[in-house]
């Protein structure tokens, strides 16, 4: 089956907004077997709509738009695909229910526009949203297939997961499993570069890797008719996943490294606190995204300046003065008495200069130190991460949540 | 001057590869006054890239590629194209010459299939790569303007804002100026219809919004050929937005919540502390994103266990047993106590149940309090919020933002 994706929205077209839409739905259907072969992306503008919607409808089988069914006057694909296809726009009761009772719960005044998202084509089947007002609409004609879906990522992907799922997964009788393989520690270059040998003749299974800021996804997808047969051929291939990457799979999920870092804490019981320099308290932040982590996680110190360090983690001034903020002295210092404040079984800490400003010469922007003290040893950590403030945070951030698993898994618990 | 985007490469159709390269030149482009009114992507197939070619020279003036142009097979966009205008490809010598170079410099040993970047179409204008192998490529050829650029995004942006962007300049000089509004506590819909009189008779300038989560931005954005004119349409504009939006505006910029509430704080020197409970650590670090900010920001607790709001932020056991760790009393605590600790002239507490586990009837997830102290003067506000916990733990967070605007711009500094 081939696919389209047409993105609606002016903003995508001025620059504003990322089409991160574009990028999903094509990483999804891909798992699905569904080829996509073209993305599109066309303003709020009712002709080059249609345009683009009727060349679209030409070269493949399924169109998937996400945008433009919101509310508001620009909101067009719906009123615009209906034309084209000659159908009327009727106001459903089942949406409209739906819709005055979103707003209920939410104690929000409803404005009349709303009413809009309650009109339907005729014969459409409707995808229910679970996360906003606008549901998703498909429409069946000649052999083509024309989903609609609403443009912000969350509701687009709660259509996508739920109703349009269901429906492709009902359409096609093949079945097709993934496994996946999350790796820290490790480039994606080098990564790809001990799956050579497989990528190069990959048919059944494919093998594909997908970068994030220091976390390599490898997934591993097989087709066929069989359950059976396809698990064979996955457990071969995880066979030599492992062999080829033991101590760098952090996961056997797409968990990303904080997620399953944290369920592991959950799982083995081992407490934690954190006391953040240059990380301003994206560590904690990210721990405390996962539900369930207060079993674990219970203080957080978020000491960026050197009065809190004293204050609340008990950093010598004589630390301090000697050695300065951005030393191992002082991350040990913060991790030691962070232990004994908090009695976690694991004390982690954080100081370093993210940047733009604050480096020099000896202590350059990108300068890290990390300590860990793991049921009463401690260990500091020296590391330089390039890339702006952000990025420094976050690959820091990346780092820590790398040395603890390793010390829990290396450790026992 | 219309404008298409194409992108090629198999890499953005499968969802391996995010395309920051189409907002970016959007984004540009936008900027200089040129309307992009299609994205394409296409895979690495040189019958479905020639069609997409052929349909972008159709109906746009302008019409730049990005990718295909490296040494290797799949890289056809070069090839295409000069088929699809009868030209020969004829090795550039001093293409030939800087790749030769290139490679010396880097000590890197040249294979031979680098040698297929040093041959461009006859006629065509080449633009120098900055920092790769491969040149951009631009034809132009009956009122239409053709250019290629290569697809890793730094050695495309190099050769824009060196290259493109003077053939542009030369161009036109047409001026395109816009204006922003950002607005928070107010949902899109609602803000859309206090200016749809304006949206509905839109010509220049126009107006557009884009929501985020709790944010809605709003672009002014005007042309012509003389500044003077351009800026006094935008006057009556902005005079138009404060009237309408007054108090919700916080911003007279692209800048986030978080980002303006910052720079306000750095501005007024108004220093800040963060007690956390439910948002764990995410206001402090969206706070910790904002270059410069040590300068106000010292302090931050996450005191996500009661332990912690004991023995930290010292709230009494007496409060936390008679009315809970989710109440007012605890957040008024809270944040006096940190007040008190920290010496900062706002200290601002949460504590509240993200979910999706630990709700109840009496006190259900989303439940939040919030507590503000400035300059000696709390205020406790209660919240519901609706959503996962994510969207719970951002929607605080942003509220917090919006509460620390309002009383540092009502009190004045």
């Amino acid at each position: 089956m081939k696919c389209e994706i047409i993105s609606v929205g002016t903003e995508l077209l001025v620059g504003d907004t990322l089409n991160t839409n574009a990028q999903y739905l094509s990483r999804e259907l891909s798992l699905l077997g569904i080829r996509v072969i073209y993305h599109t992306t066309v303003g709020d503008n009712p002709k080059r709509l249609e345009d683009v919607i009727k060349i679209a409808l030409e070269r493949s089988n399924l169109v998937i738009t996400t945008g433009g069914l919101g509310p508001t006057q620009d909101d067009l694909t719906k009123e615009v695909v209906a034309d084209l296809f000659g159908k009327e726009l009727i106001q459903d009761e089942k949406v409209k229910e739906d819709l005055l009772q979103y707003f209920a719960n939410r104690e929000f005044v409803m404005t009349d526009n709303n009413l809009k998202q309650t009109f339907i084509p005729e014969a459409a089947e409707i995808l229910h949203n679970p996360g906003g007002t606008a549901p998703g609409i498909m429409i069946k004609e000649q052999g083509k297939t024309i989903i609609l879906l609403p443009g912000p990522p969350r509701e687009m992907m709660g259509i996508f997961e739920g109703a349009v799922l269901k429906l492709i997964k009902k359409d096609r009788n093949k079945l097709v499993v993934s496994r996946y393989y999350n790796l820290s520690d490790i480039g994606e270059s080098a990564a790809e570069d001990r799956l050579l040998d497989l990528i190069d003749v990959q048919e059944n299974p494919t093998i594909a890797t997908y970068a994030k800021m220091g976390e390599v996804l490898i997934r591993i997808t097989a087709n066929g008719n069989d359950e059976k047969v396809i698990n064979g051929l996955l457990d071969k291939y995880e066979a030599i996943m492992i062999e080829r990457f033991g101590e760098n799979i952090f996961t056997f999920s797409r968990d990303s490294l904080s997620e399953a870092v944290g369920k592991l804490l959950i799982e083995k019981n081992v407490t934690i606190a954190t006391a953040e320099s240059c990380t301003g308290g994206l560590i904690a932040s990210q721990l405390t995204e996962i539900s369930g982590i207060s079993k674990v996680f219970g203080m957080g110190i978020v000491s960026y300046s050197n009065e809190a360090k004293q204050k609340i983690l008990h950093v010598s001034e004589n630390t301090l003065l000697k050695f300065g903020a951005v030393s191992p002295e002082t991350a040990r210092e913060m991790c030691d008495n962070l232990q004994k404040i908090s009695g976690a079984d694991l004390a982690v800490s954080v100081t370093g200069i993210a940047g733009p400003e604050g480096g020099s010469e000896e202590k350059p922007v990108g300068l890290v130190y990390i300590g860990l003290n793991y049921k009463g040893n401690t260990k500091v950590t020296q590391w330089h991460f390039k890339g702006d403030r952000k990025i420094v945070q976050q690959k820091t951030a990346t780092k820590v949540f790398h040395l603890i698993r390793k010390s829990v898994v290396d450790k026992g618990e």
